[in-house]
Parts: structure tokens; sequence; C-alpha cells
């Protein structure tokens, strides 16, 4: 039995990894920590969960927690992790972050959107934990840096056909949305419920910091450096990410090549499902609640432009699924257990 | 008094008719048809209109139908309206088509998406009434194409800069999002409640008809065949479009080059409202109800991609909105009168 | 032409005040303040009246207001107006206030709920402005106490029967359902967007302010004392309010009696619609952006057990719309004007 | 190793039996039928389970069926069950049915608002599958009527304190709201997109079929006849349904009082949770997706009007959820197996 421990528990990520560990059979979900809540049931921030837990959020400190935890997940706004992951690695724990702090290798790619870095050498440690991707360097990793919600969308859908030279490395567009949980429980207007229902924009047109979080993955699978143009948008519903990828194949493939690429790249990985019927494409409704990433594809007869479509449970395989995963992985247990 | 009637009056498009019609002033209403309701009171089918119009909807018989209308609003499925305008206009009627039947100028186009047309010699009679681009035509005009929704959007965005060749012409992606209402009041799986709700998917990803409709305005804009790529996508809320379209620009314009094309373009025309700070950009809830098309536009620095923001309301300035703007235009009424 | 402003411009109540004063044709809006926004335009805080205004949100300067009104409007947080409508009326302005203070005539029954009341000689002068009950009372006001949004509700499909003696003034039960608009464009927690949407529970079950408001009028309507028991809820929709209302009827009135007691009471009324067909029972959709309030009501044969349904949209009949028209009565002007 | 069959498994009800019995531990879903989709791959019909399941849908035939069957749950329209039925008992199946063809014990009460019953000598073999009440009678049932969504509600709420005597048996309200899924996923207009969203109403005002089912049973309970008054509404959401009861205590019973009958009556019964905390009552959120029937209650001081509030998830506590509970409980598995 692991046992595990989560930072900053009650946001929505945190709660989702509640939801999940709890269930999950080969876990013990030993402590959670909210400064917000410290001293409250997780129940009484989380009603829905009642008859559930027992737990109770505590103030983080730093030794108790050591000694009740073997794995650790942050779930807390970037700068603190970078703070608190040190030390836990000195302390032999694996860490799954699910901020930004060690997604990146580049240190001015980090600081140019987010703020100076105080624990960069750690990002030689730290793996970037996209677990269909790099399934085995997750397995030796001592810290994960867990991915974005957008990047694990685009990635999914671009990385099998980039390895293969498939596609143009420039003028790559995605056109993502997202369900409004992606925005966080933090009070703000944008997500005050009258703003945001019956209502839908982009925002961040000017920059998304998950932009260079993809350009920097892009670039190492292409072996060339990849300018994204990424547009995210926010839809009227709870959960849920779909991101539209627009393209160009470098020959006239066909959706049949197109197929076979993805069947190929993904053909061990349970939590990816290919779309090929362009009559039935990917929609968020179908990965609601699961940790799937569905992949859709389509090829305008006569031209080279291919589009992608590709969708995911923020909260789940864009957050605190995909952490759980990660931890599976690193701890040489089934990767979907838990997870179905 | 200019004396109006609506065949086909019960739709979501027809009953937007009749809101906009039995407010505006220079107009009455004198008849609605409706196959499905004949005999039945209009607020019968739409109570929210209860206590502000007596009509009935009534069978449609020509000769009646004719002795009450100047003006002639046709909001039926394609098809049924190239059998009907051909003899209203024969009658010396004004006729605003809302289907697709008159939209284009190239038969071939309309029969490769549509079926074989009826009454094609009435294309160079017709006017597309995309009011903004073509409003002088529209003044001389006896019939009227009004647009589809996603082109007014798109082409509202693109045509001021194509004329000025400030775009490329290959290359123009179109990600377009659309409000169920836009797929009318005929019942369906896709717009089940449970199915659109907490739901968000492309479709029609292989060819949505009004693709060729925007290619072959572009086109003729631009002087040069123009190819679009083109994806609509459900948003799970009533009313609203936006299209969120990438070109890339053909010298290093600056945002303030955009900008006053736009403003240039688009001074005399009071539905159009630009956006151009980028930190807010359009949002489909500043147009509902309204005749409005706002248009956003960004220029990532350093590159020449433009990104173009336009959104609708996709019952008003997407279909009666601006099917009772062209009838201003037409009839020499003030642009906006009934659209505030 | 009337020189109308309003203190507290840019709340949901406020901006539905400027929507439809700015259309109003007999009055002239002349000056809007708010304290968070001022110095800000008032399309600044709601981009979806850009073009159709240039009013600029000022702090409120009582001179310079005093100067540019004839008319006020109040849509202050309660207390606030306690302070500043005295003054207005001594300058010989007329009032109508959106809050609570000048709603009650029993200032006990308002500090039990609110707090101590520092201008209650003005209960005398002050008419409830609820339009349909009060009209007469209402031409010759200086000073009205806007009724609030659950009141006009359940106020206006109990009076009629009450006056009458036709239903029993014991055991009456409103259960009421508010859209979110209604909770007002303060951030809290309840109204964040993935909080309440694909929600729906029942608050302060232990006592809405909106309670002891109805029961001060019912009391007086019936002659005696009435306790209401009244349970309001939240609905994931943005406008609208619903009221399902349980009475005794006194005697075994038929639905044609109960129906000819609406249509007497309210047979110049314009803004009441009754609903008199049980298969087709008022709904909120057909209110919404109206200043109508429709009622149903229908009793279970064989019992004297009668339940009405009252729907109104909470920002319009339940607020401004209301407001405006109080305004139309106190300056003789038709009730409908603006409101259509 | 149970083996299980649906008969009916493309319905909201039947897909959400599928989704937890192919989760079950002791149970093997061996066949599902369906006549829309016969020969369909169930992911084909609902893509979100793709990966988890490769059934597929099969035509109905009786000795095909019952070679592979142990248990069956019938989720079809009333009326087919009661000609399926019989011949399953005689085959030795033990059979679940979620229509409402097994639910009475009075055939008029049936027949008086579905149609005639051609089984009803089966009525003294069915137990009324509300677990939480009737768990011994069902241990040993081979026939179950699973409640409706309403009653289950409504009942449970009730029962505990009407065996108790606590309340008064006349004037029962039940004021109920319910997500749209409860509608089944068959067409119609009420249930159309932009109808059903931001929208509400009461429907079936003059007599919905769960209330003579609700009526028997708290008759039963009561000892004496109860006419209940209930009025359903439709919420515009997907899932979850919650009633708020206005009932009357017998003696001035304290808010301790209430809730000690209820924990005395649901202290083994692990999906009954109490919402004591009147500043924190139930809220459909907390039970979507789960088994839990959330209940919470409030006397107004100084009065004896108790209002009780009762939430379930409507497709599973109010459905599918309890048929497996059902099941559970006649086989001897523990009750909360699959369904947490």
């Amino acid at each position: 039995m692991v046992r595990v421990g989560i930072i900053g528990a009650t946001g929505y990520a945190g709660a989702e990894l509640v939801r999940i560990l709890i269930n999950h059979p080969e876990v013990k979900l030993t402590t959670i920590t909210s400064r917000q809540y410290a001293g409250v049931s997780f129940t009484d921030v989380y009603p829905a969960m009642s008859g559930l837990t027992d737990l109770v959020c505590e103030e983080f400190h730093f030794d108790t927690f050591c000694e009740k935890t073997d794995v650790v997940f942050t779930a807390l706004p970037h700068k603190l992790p970078m703070e608190i992951i040190p030390k836990l690695l000195n302390k032999g724990k694996k860490v799954i972050d699910l901020s930004a702090d060690f997604r990146f290798d580049n240190v001015d790619a980090y600081e140019a959107v987010y703020q100076a870095h105080t624990a960069k050498d750690l990002f030689k440690v730290s793996v970037y934990g996209l677990c269909e991707v790099n399934r085995d360097a997750i397995r030796h990793a001592s810290l994960i840096g867990n991915p974005g919600c957008y990047p694990t969308t685009v990635l999914l859908a671009l990385i099998p056909l980039l390895r293969e030279g498939m596609i143009e490395t420039t003028q790559i567009i995605a056109d993502s949305k997202s369900g409004v949980s992606g925005a966080g429980r933090s009070l703000a207007l944008a997500t005050h419920f009258c703003e945001a229902n019956e209502a839908f924009k982009a925002y961040k047109l000017d920059g998304h910091r998950h932009c260079p979080e993809m350009e920097e993955v892009l670039s190492k699978e292409a072996g060339t450096p990849i300018s994204l143009t990424f547009v995210p948008h926010l839809l009227p519903m709870n959960r849920g990410m779909l991101s539209t990828i627009y393209t160009t194949i470098t020959q006239d493939y066909s959706l049949t090549d197109i197929r076979h690429c993805f069947e190929s790249f993904y053909k061990d990985r349970p939590f990816v499902r290919l779309y090929p019927d362009v009559k039935r494409p990917p929609d968020v409704k179908y990965v609601q609640y699961t940790n799937n990433c569905d992949i859709g594809f389509y090829v305008k007869p006569g031209t080279r432009r291919l589009v992608l479509i590709s969708a995911i449970d923020n909260l789940v395989k864009g957050a605190s699924g995909q952490a759980v995963q990660n931890m599976n992985i690193m701890m040489g247990i089934d990767e979907t257990t838990g997870l179905r």
C-alpha cells in the first residue's frame, strides 16, 4: 500500500485527486493539506464526498507530512511548489507536481511567462509527465511535472505525426475550448455564473502560458523550433476540453495513413481512443469523468490540410487523472488502476 | 406603412422575424403562414409573445397572400423557396429569402451541396444580402438571398482585409462555434437537451454547406479562387455564434493598420463594432438579441499570423435581423429601424 | 422629457435600468453613478451596450447629481438609500428605490431582518411599488419602495384571491426558484459558475428577508396576520423566477371562479398574463427580457387545494422593469412606455 | 459470478445500468437487448463507454436470452414488462423491472393512470424495491418493481416520520424538480435543447403518474389514506432531482427529534445521508453520479411546519443504481457493491 499525501487538496484539481485516490485500491491517502480550510473536514468543503472519507484538511507541516507519505501530489499555484519540492525530494519522496514549475526544460521559457525560478537545477531530474509519450522516463522518475490541460490535448494529437515527419512544423494552429473548471475555484468576474453562462469568448489572445509549454515539447519532438498559434476559449460548461488543430501534411497521406500512425503510436496506451469516422468526431461529453483522450482527424480531399480534434476532461486527463496515471507508472502499478 | 408577410413563421428564424417586425414602426405584419400550425394562434406556438400579437398562422394561399403583402420573407427549408419566389416576383413583390436558394451566383456550387435548382435564371437578379458589403446593390434589389449565419461572421471579418490585399488568399481557416438554435426547431438527437448540454463537439467536418457559400463570396472579393478550411462546432447554449479565423498578413502590418482598415470599411455601418483591445475580445454574450457583428483581431508580434474573431447572434444578424436590415435598405427605411 | 439619474448603475439591476431607460422615448438618462467604476464608460463595464450609449459612470456628488435629474433611481445595497433619499426628497426629486429600505410599513419588521433604520419617518410617505396593486397610490407618490423579486411573484398571485376571501389565510406555502442573476454581480462561491451550473438547491431555509416583506403586505391585504412558509431555491440559469404557491380555497370554487377573480382584478393591467390551460402552465422562458408576470392556477378535483404558479424575469418585473413602470405611473406616462 | 442481462439497454436508464454493471465485481453482464439498435455495438450508441465494453445490442429472443442470464433487468416502457416478465419468472429468473408495471399493490390505481394490466396476479409476488424501507422483503423476492424517481425522493423523506406518527397525514405537499434526463432519450419538443435550456416550468399539474404510486405507499405506511399534492418541474440540467416537501408535525418536535427519527431509521442504510445543518441543505450537485439520497429538514420556530428536502441522481438512486442495489440485496451481495 502506497502512502500518499496531497498538498493543496481543496482546489478543483486537489479535490479531484482526493476523489480518485480514495477509490484507488493500491494507495492509502493518509493526509491532505489546505491553507484555507485547515481543520475542516474535507466533506464540509465537498459535501458530495460525504460518507466516502473522514479526512480532515491539515495545515502543512513538513515533518509530520513526510512521516505519513511515500508519494506526494502538489496541487498548488505555481511558485509554491519550487519551494517545497526540493525538500521533499531530499527526504526521498516521489513527487507529482500539478503546477507548471517543473514542466519546462528551459528555464528562460519558464521565467518569461511565470517568474524567477529558484530550483532550476531540478529541471534535469524532473520528467514531463505526458504518460503516453514519456512512459519509460516516468517509470524511473522521482519528480514529475504534470502537463497542463491544453498541452495534453494538443501534444497527444501532434506528437505521433511529428515524430513520423507527417506534418509540417510551420503554421500549426490550435483552437482550444475549455470548460470553466479549468479556471479553478478562485472567484473572478469571468467565472461568475451569469458572466460565463450563455457566453462564449476567446481569452488570452496575446499569450496563454500553456503556449510556451507546448512549443518547448513540440520543438523537441520535431527537432526544430515550432511556433504555435494558440487561441483558448471558455465554454459555458463545467468540465471538458476540446482542441481543434489545423496542420498541413508533408505528403499526400490518406486518412488511412494518418490512422495507422496513431494506431501504431497508441497501441499499448489504454487511455487514447481514436475516432476515425468523420461522421462521429470526439465530443467532450464522451470523456467527462474519464482519463481518456479521444482523437479524431480529417483531411479535406484534394488538399493537404489535416484537422485534428482532441478531447479530454480537463480535471482528469488534463490534471488529476494524469497525475495518478503518472504515480501508477512510477510505482510499478498497472497504469489504469483507480482510473476506470 | 409597408405591408409584410412571412412564409414559414414558426421555425426559430420565422418566429424571430415576427418578434422584430411587430415592433417595427414602419411595417405592418399582415400575414404569417405555417404548414404545421395552420389555424393556430402564433402565441399558442410562442407563448412568450402573448399579448403582443393576435396573428394566426395561415395555410399559404398564393392569391390571398399576395393581396396582403408588399414585401415577403421566406423562412423555409431550401428547395421550397425556389418554387414560390419566381411567382412572387412576377406579382411585383420584393422578397427576402432566408434559405440558401438565392445566395449563390454559381449554380454548380449550389447544386453540388443542395439539389437541382429550378429557378437559376433568377441568380442574375438576386443580391447576396450581406448588408455591410452589398448595401448599394441591395437598395435596388427585388430578391435578396439572405446570408447564412456562419458566412456572416466569416465574411464580415475577412472582406475588408481581402479587398485591401492585406491577407493571403491561401490557408484561411475558420473555426466556428454556434449555439444550438442554429440547428433549428426540428427534433434531432444531437439537439436533444441531454445530448447537447454539457457537451461540445465539431460536426460536418467533411463539409458544411455554408463552406461553398463562403468560398464563392471570398473568391469574388479576392479576385482569385479561395479554398477555405471551415470547421463548425456546437456550443451548449441557445443563441450566439463566434468564429475564430486564422490568416496570414501579406506584409508586416501593425495592429493599427488592421484597425484602420476595419474602421475605414465599416465607418458608416452601424451594426459592426470593433474590439481593438486584445484584453477584451468579442463575447457572444455581448451580441445576444442584437443585430451587431462584433469583430476583434490580433497579430502575434514577430509573426504574420493574424487572428480575427467575429461574433453575432445567429438568429438576429445571422438570420432574421439581417433580413429586416435588408428590407429596410430595399425600402429606403433607415437601416437600423426596428433593430435597436 | 423627464431627466433621470441612476445611483448605482453597474450592478445587474442598475445595468438593466440603463438598458431600459436609454430606449425610453419620454426620458433622458442624464447621469449614472458607480463607486467601483467612477470615470469608466458604461460600455466598458457592459460591452453589450456599446454603440447605444456614451454615458460615463460618475462618482456621486449630491449637488451636481440633483442639477441633472428630476427622477432618481437608487439601485444600491440596503442601508445606503436611507441616507441619501431623504435629501433627494428635500430637493423635490421623485425617487424609486430598488432596495428594501422603503418597502416596509412596520419599522420593527424591517429592523428585525436588516438593520436600524434612520429614516423611518418616510415610511408614511413611501408607497410599495407593486404596480398592479397600488397604481393609484403610486400616481401621487414621491418615493417608491420597489418590491423584491420574490414578493412580486408571490403577491401578484395571492392578492386577488385574498381580497375576495377565496383562499384561507393559514398554511400558505411559496416554493420559489430564482435564476442566478437574482444574487447580483458580487462574487461568491455559491454563484461561481462550476458551483451553480448543473446544481440546484434550496437556500436560506431559516429565513429569507423577502419573507417578512411578503407577510406584511399579505397581512394588510387579508386584514389578518399571515405567516408564510417560504423556501427559495437557486436555478442553474441566468434570468427568471417562478413561484409555485400552495393554498386552500375557502369554498368549492371551480377553476372558472378562480379565473374570473384574476381576470377581473387584472383586466386593465397590461403586464399580467393568465394561463388558464393546465396543460400549458407558465415557463420562465416566456417572460425573460419582458416586464410580464405570468400566472397559472389549478385546483385538484375533489379537493380544495389550489396551486398557483407565477413567473417573472427577476431583473425586469422583479426589479428594473417594475421600477420604470413605477416611474411611468408617477409621471403620468403610459404605463407600458419603454417596456415593450 | 451472477450472469445478468438487460432488456432495453439503450435508453438512459438502460445505459446507466450498463455503466454500473460492467464495473460490478460480482456480476457478468452477458447480454443486452435493444429493438432500435439491434446489431449495433453498445459503444456506437454510447461512445463514452468505448474501450470499456464490447457488448453488441441484440434483438430479444426469449430462449437465448434465458440461457445467458440468472438475473434480468427490464428497462422498457410500461406495458411491455407485464408481457415478458411472467415468462421470465417461470424460467426461474430473478427480475428487476424499472417500469411502473409491478410497483403497485392495487391494480385499480395502476389501471387508472396506465392501462389494463395483464399480469396482476404477480402483484402478490412483486416487491416494491425501495431498498432502505423494504430490504427484508427484497432479500427473498424474485420480482422487484423498482420505484419511480420522484417517489424515491418523497418516500425516503416521509416514511420514517410517518411510521413514528410525527407528521400529519393530511396536507402533504411535494414540490419536485427534475433534471431533463428524467424525461428519457425519446425526442420531444419539451426536451429540445433550446426549449429546455434557460427555461423552468411545472408540468403535469393535473396529475403525474408517480402521484398514485406515492399515495399507495404512503397510505400503507400511515395506515390511513393519504392524498398528496404533487407538482413536478423541469430543471435546465442533465441529472438530478430534488423534492421540497411541506408537512405539519403532530407535536412540537424539535429539530433534534426529527434528526433522531431519521438517524434511527437510516442507521444501517449506507446510501442515505442526513443534512441537519440548515445553513447547508442538500444540493443535487452533491448526489450526481452517486446512489445517495440526501435528506435535509427544517422546522420554522414557533410553528409546526416541517420542510423536508430530498435529493438524488434521478438515473442512479432514481432508477438504475437502486435497481442494482435491489439486485445486490436479492443475491446476498453487499448492498453497496458496484455502487461506490
